[in-house]
């Protein structure tokens, strides 16, 4: 125990210790992720099909699944410098409140004015759009965190980008949409009249207050369709997976430094990004045989998609415009309750992440929000940070993994991912603090009628 | 330059190298500081006086003008190392943006969840009662962020808060309040019908939005009048500035540790607590003969207590019914106007300050609101973090100083204070961002109006 007293609160790396390359999962898989295919001739997208719709290095990639590192560019060293290395926190204060002999750290990716890690992969991708001598980028986002990323990235490289924001989001979450707009982000409400797709969306379903998967699909045809634009995604693929990484490496080499080795590893699930991020180089580990960890994604049991979905093939999107993955999904047309207020709306999940559960190498926990609202709330009040209703996903599995241990006596060491702050997300709380939040369990049957309706591929 | 390179974007303490002392500016000024009066008697308040109202050992710190040094007690060491020792950052991306000589650093205070450096006192008051042996603490908000602060530190200590905040505010902020509730504490919007002062205010004013000074008034009297409470205040105070130096202890062992010797030190100015925390063991420099620093307090041009005030005793709030304290001032019932949306809203300024600028060991300048929120948007573009108004004055003029430098080619070393982030603050940001924002400038005539109405002392 008493080596612990050298363990600080917050193990922060020097700026010299961030990672130089990321790390791809891929290349230690043995079953590669399923590749995406086109819808209508079920063939795998190559380089030259996605071209219009992404960039060209990004593509790259997207497509390989055999490079283990890949060199992160200098300029984007320096800007991962503004607010990386982020800390490692040793939860001291969650663990005396618990009164658990496990030791809990977690990876805190919240301090950055996006509010989350989407911003590792947002300047990604906006670098290589300049480096191709794109004038711009389009995107959809939901409830903002990417949105906000991907502005701050576009502010900074003095690149356009239109972000299509669900319209119920635009209009209930005014203070994110500041945001976008203070980095010089445009932003448009989804379905707009701006698109042909939104103008066909606002005439078949009047009044529509919109959708993540119609704001795609209208970031998707601004991009297409205009000269010098392409369009950006903040989960789900392995491009994203890869930047990400960094993350996980990130964790990796503080554990290292203070000689620690996690019993197991945290992080909650919606399309993935965190998660894969997180794990990814003690994944490499285990998919090597060199080390065993137990590697726990947490969803929401209102959006079960590893817990109660299939592995099949679907649209990676409600719009169905862009390809097919394979991945863990409840059907493209499967829509959380409109009361669901903790994040990993998802209906998929990454296809790197559903190839590894597929294989054995990860476990799957669900999680009800009001359980969830609590952790959020000790953890708070213990730890002082208000966290992200997605991150208090992994907060929730990572106390009951703590009270396990209190009760076998077991000092494991457990580390979570605690991807963002909640600062916008206050409306879900006072719905807590009032006694007014339920939790929202689909039916067998609700999962049936669009799991049945997946693509036949 | 070469030796730049060794310095990086952000320069972190080890949590050993968190100050262990607070530093007492008041210790080495000639001239103290002037008592708070009795507003009946006129006689200084002794500890005696002070007791119903604030805490024992907080008094003490209050009424010594002569201790250079305060033991921080471990709990409150430990305490800090969840969001201390903060970063000081080197602003390459801004200097690049202003194509400047100048250096430009900031100490960056708003990486916690009350977002800003209000957290520094809020600890120690609650902790000082807390060791006393009482049940709970009352205090007044205006933005929150102090509430917010005291929130968090009585959720970790277990004490019970009760937060008056104002009426307009609690109603056109509620995610603040929420904030607040996480953490437990109970929020009142002030006036209320829980106190006489607050049944008294509602009748003669019936449908008024509050006050700040009404607020104080509330929390004083629930804090006097109950068993086991008492009243605490963020700011203005001398203790606070005590508390507050960790801020500037912190920045000048990084500045030390890189061998950097600032030619000016820039903070915002409100109450002072900043603005004291941050200058204090520079000033004692300079008090002391050892070193020379440009010492600049930026204040809004719309409540301008420096540089259009006068040096006199008055009220510490608009209710008048706290103590006389000698300080720069525009009148107790001086009331910026409604749309000043920059925050720094106080009548008044911390006496210590008031005497030191009265020495001329201080500057001050004040800055109209529209350009504060242009400064806040290009530093948000090129550093990534988005300002709180209040911090953005820091920022205006430190970029003002660095176009001078411009000017004269002259690579001069800035050092300002950004004391938080402006999550909570979007609704500005919005009249910014629209077009809307106007500057606000008080006439000759409405200065003299609160000015002549000042106490006869």
């Amino acid at each position: 125990m008493s080596s612990d007293k050298k363990i600080p609160y917050k193990i922060y790396l020097n700026e010299s210790e961030i990672p130089k390359q990321w790390y791809n999962v891929r290349a230690d898989m043995k079953n590669k992720p399923a590749p995406l295919i086109n819808p209508g001739t079920h063939e795998p997208m190559g380089f030259d099909d996605l071209r219009p719709v992404f960039c060209d290095e990004l593509i790259k990639q997207e497509l390989d699944n055999d490079t283990a590192f890949f060199d992160i560019p200098q300029e984007i060293q320096d800007f991962y410098k503004m607010y990386r290395p982020s800390p490692l926190v040793r939860a001291y204060c969650l663990e005396k409140a618990l009164d658990t002999p496990a030791k809990i750290y977690y990876k805190f990716e919240g301090n950055n004015t996006s509010g989350s890690h989407k911003l590792n992969s947002a300047i990604v991708q906006a670098y290589y759009a300049k480096q191709q001598g794109l004038k711009g980028l389009t995107t959809e986002t939901g409830a903002g965190q990417w949105g906000t990323a991907l502005s701050m990235a576009c502010a900074y490289l003095g690149l356009d980008l239109k972000v299509f924001m669900v319209k119920v989001s635009y209009e209930q979450k005014p203070f994110r949409r500041e945001v976008m707009r203070t980095y010089g982000a445009s932003v448009t409400p989804s379905p707009s009249m701006e698109t042909e797709i939104g103008k066909k969306i606002n005439a078949e379903h009047p009044g529509t207050t919109g959708s993540l998967g119609c704001a795609i699909s209208e970031a998707v045809e601004v991009a297409t369709t205009n000269e010098g634009y392409r369009y950006v995604l903040g989960s789900v693929l392995n491009q994203v997976l890869l930047h990400q990484s960094v993350i996980g490496l990130e964790t990796k080499a503080a554990l290292d430094k203070y000689g620690i080795v996690p019993d197991m590893i945290i992080g909650c699930a919606g399309g993935g990004s965190n998660l894969g991020g997180l794990i990814s180089p003690f994944m490499g580990e285990k998919l090597r045989g060199e080390k065993d960890y137990r590697i726990i994604a947490v969803e929401p049991a209102s959006c079960p998609s590893f817990t109660r979905g299939v592995y099949a093939y679907d649209f990676c999107d409600t719009g169905m415009v862009c390809p097919l993955a394979k991945m863990y999904t409840l059907g493209s047309n499967f829509i959380p309750s409109a009361n669901h207020a903790g994040g990993l709306r998802y209906h998929g999940m990454s296809p790197i992440l559903s190839q590894l559960y597929a294989d054995g190498y990860m476990e799957a926990v669900s999680v009800e929000q009001t359980s969830v609202f609590a952790a959020a709330e000790q953890f708070a009040r213990t730890e002082g940070i208000l966290p992200a209703p997605e991150s208090s996903h992994a907060i929730r599995a990572a106390i009951d993994e703590a009270m396990k241990c209190k009760e076998t006596g077991e000092e494991k060491t457990i580390v979570f991912g605690l991807t963002g702050t909640g600062y916008f997300d206050l409306v879900a709380y006072q719905k807590y603090n009032d006694g007014e939040m339920t939790d929202l369990i689909p039916t067998d049957e609700d999962l049936k009628k669009s799991i049945d309706a997946l693509p036949k591929v």
